[in-house]
């Protein structure tokens, strides 16, 4: 079956002076995913002639569908109308149904109207009038040798509302789509280049009609199948099956699959053991509570935190034994071994998580160089420490640090 | 004075595939735009050969500097290095530096390095080697006919240290770029069209040299003002003349300036006024404290926090009122007030603050819907309240609470 491309074009100085995000893109493009339409290229170009009716030719060249957000306002800088009216060689004309549609649009919110908005009904003579019922500017579809353009404004809900009730279910109708399914192994613990070490074999053996990569992000890979094929449920087992297959070597690292966070995935673990956990957080500074607590229900197995910034209270509050702090340091597998059994009996939970180190940039030592920082997951009957050696980056570490100790208290969940 | 002409080009499939949102193309964006560049393109193209070379031809045809992100990783489906060597024809050799660097990288975490790691010090022989200090992924910079590239790697803080320490730097030595001057007034606790009401008269006074612009964000308002001219101190000048014509009307919304964030606005206050500060958060779940400890130096002004998850802990470690929870609930102006003085006390901090109400987007109910949230600062003498009303959205209220929270903490120490 002939793959379907689409290309998508956002146009508007703002996109690329950087003042605004571009969301239309990213949002589309997961769209066109899902219905199997291959995403070629996204460009995003200025509110310039030249520029503008280039990326239309070397759009029409490799693509069956394209997609225009922006430059439809009704000020003299929003250019897409006329260039797609000059690049299609026809006029522009009043559209009655489209001047009707703008002028209700303003009486049904009392508001006054402008001769400016009134020439928003007025469109290319050669495009099929697309109504937009929750704007001013209309949608505009052209098609012209085989391919299909698609002109919408650049506000995102105006956007997915012509994408939604018009250009989404118009595909299927112009292009026999491939049956495309994604699937999403989340793994932590593991280097991308350790991670394909282990499934190099199984990945030189993949089907041609499974592809995978990698996603690596902060301290996390994931592996994505994407399988292609014509009937749903035979391209899932097909991609279950090679996870079934891999699975054995990379099993330790998984903690989910698709969308699922770590979070989530202890959150899980911690409903159906019908355990809690609490924390003393140092150098982490609260953000593994965080995290934990972004989860809605997490107010079910979350009992609580500490975060003794100052040494005199990891003595006051979770008892950790001054002799302890002057003799070994706070930054030491001692200390935090302490602080993880004493939050967990001052928050009488299953499991008591704690980090300690130095984030920095400053506060190293010869003997503890900043990014030195031991974390500790304690338990019924074991106890569980790590030592982590960082970054120079505070940030880097504070987020390096969470994932580790929610890592650790994952397998401490699985293990224990 | 020529304009300089710069193209970004992002590469990854799942860039494409929407897996992953491109927030690099819109740094790089801003960035370029403070140094009077011009972003003329920015395209995203998948892991396919003749899609990245059509990419490279185009771009070279219109730009001066070319950035590219991403497709660096080790793995087998990371295109951009070969693709770079074919595009400019010459061959993949071992850079020795490159080599010792990604070799010291493993040696200084006393991790194991795999050949597909080592394989990462072997560059394209026409590029000139440009170290990435925190990955393992080297940058490369080429010239050709008067046109500069740059690939990076598609990790985001890779990505802008590479940026930050070469390319930035490096682009007034290879053109003529105008000068520009930007200056940001960051406010809180005011909504953009209030914000735009207040300073109408001035900013319709401006001359034609400065330029406004609004930046709202989660809860704050920046106000970018940028000056255009030949000579560095004039420009600043007239731009601070402007900041002193306008501050009177704005002063109590004003934290700080530039790159300064409230958390670092508030470190400063409490620094200099040697207050210390501690937190009992309920609803925001640590993320306050995490936002204060974000800063390098804020253990000698955070004493430390408490996250009372379950309300028994309210009661036992910060000493709640059994009659309060029950009578009031924890939600209530009563618990946040005491929650705020016992956590104070327990911590022997300055300023005492809290948080309670219902993140969502579960646990609302007729009398306290989801986005009811409490909170309150406390200290020698005063005691400050507020409730709000925030979103539906859980991750919002928690980012919402923090800023309201730590812009009264701001009030409190100037007022008090």
């Amino acid at each position: 079956m002939k793959v379907v491309r689409a290309e998508i074009i956002a146009i508007g100085d703002e996109l690329l002076y950087g003042q605004i995000v571009d969301t239309n893109s990213h949002w589309i493009s997961q769209e066109l995913d899902l219905m199997g339409v291959k995403v070629v290229r996204k460009t995003t170009v200025g509110d310039d002639r030249k520029d503008i009716l280039a990326a239309f030719a070397s759009a029409e060249a490799r693509a069956d569908i394209i997609l225009i957000t922006g430059g439809l306002g009704p000020t003299q800088d929003d250019l897409t109308k006329p260039l797609m009216a000059e690049y299609f060689s026809c006029a522009i004309v009043e559209n009655t149904a489209a001047v009707e549609a703008v002028t209700e649009f303003f009486r049904k919110r009392g508001r006054e109207m402008t001769p400016l908005n009134l020439l928003q009904g007025h469109l290319p003579a050669c495009c099929t009038y697309v109504p937009n019922e929750v704007g001013t500017a209309p949608g505009m579809w052209f098609e012209r040798n085989g391919t299909y353009w698609m002109s919408m404004p650049g506000v995102p809900h105006e956007m997915k509302k012509l994408m939604t009730d018009f250009v989404l279910p118009k595909l299927p109708t112009l292009f026999p789509l491939p049956v495309i399914v994604h699937r999403m192994i989340k793994t932590v613990g593991i280097g991308e280049s350790w991670l394909a070490d282990l499934i190099r074999l199984w990945e030189d053996a993949l089907p041609s009609t499974i592809r995978l990569a990698y996603l690596p992000s902060l301290g996390h890979v994931k592996l994505r199948l994407t399988g292609f094929g014509t009937e749903k449920t035979e391209i899932e087992n097909a991609i279950q099956q090679q996870i079934d297959l891999v699975l054995p070597s990379i099993e330790k690292y998984v903690y989910g699959y698709d969308s699922e966070s770590l979070e989530t995935a202890i959150g899980k673990l911690l409903t159906e053991s019908h355990k809690t956990v609490a924390l003393a957080e140092s150098c982490s500074g609260g953000y593994i509570s965080h995290l934990i607590t972004s989860i809605s229900g997490s107010s079910s197995y979350f009992q609580g935190a500490v975060i003794p910034y100052q040494n005199q209270f990891k003595e006051e509050i979770i008892h950790v034994k001054n002799h302890t702090l002057t003799s070994k340091g706070a930054v030491s597998e001692e200390t935090v071994l302490e602080m993880a059994t004493g939050v967990r009996k001052l928050f009488k939970a299953d499991f008591g998580l704690a980090s300690s180190g130095v984030a920095g940039p400053t506060g190293g030592t010869e003997e503890k160089p900043v990014g030195t920082i031991w974390i500790a997951c304690t338990g019924d009957g074991f106890q569980e420490t790590k030592k982590l050696q960082l970054t120079q980056d505070r940030m880097l570490n504070i987020q390096l640090t969470a994932v580790a100790v929610l890592n650790l208290l994952r397998i401490c969940i699985l293990e224990k």
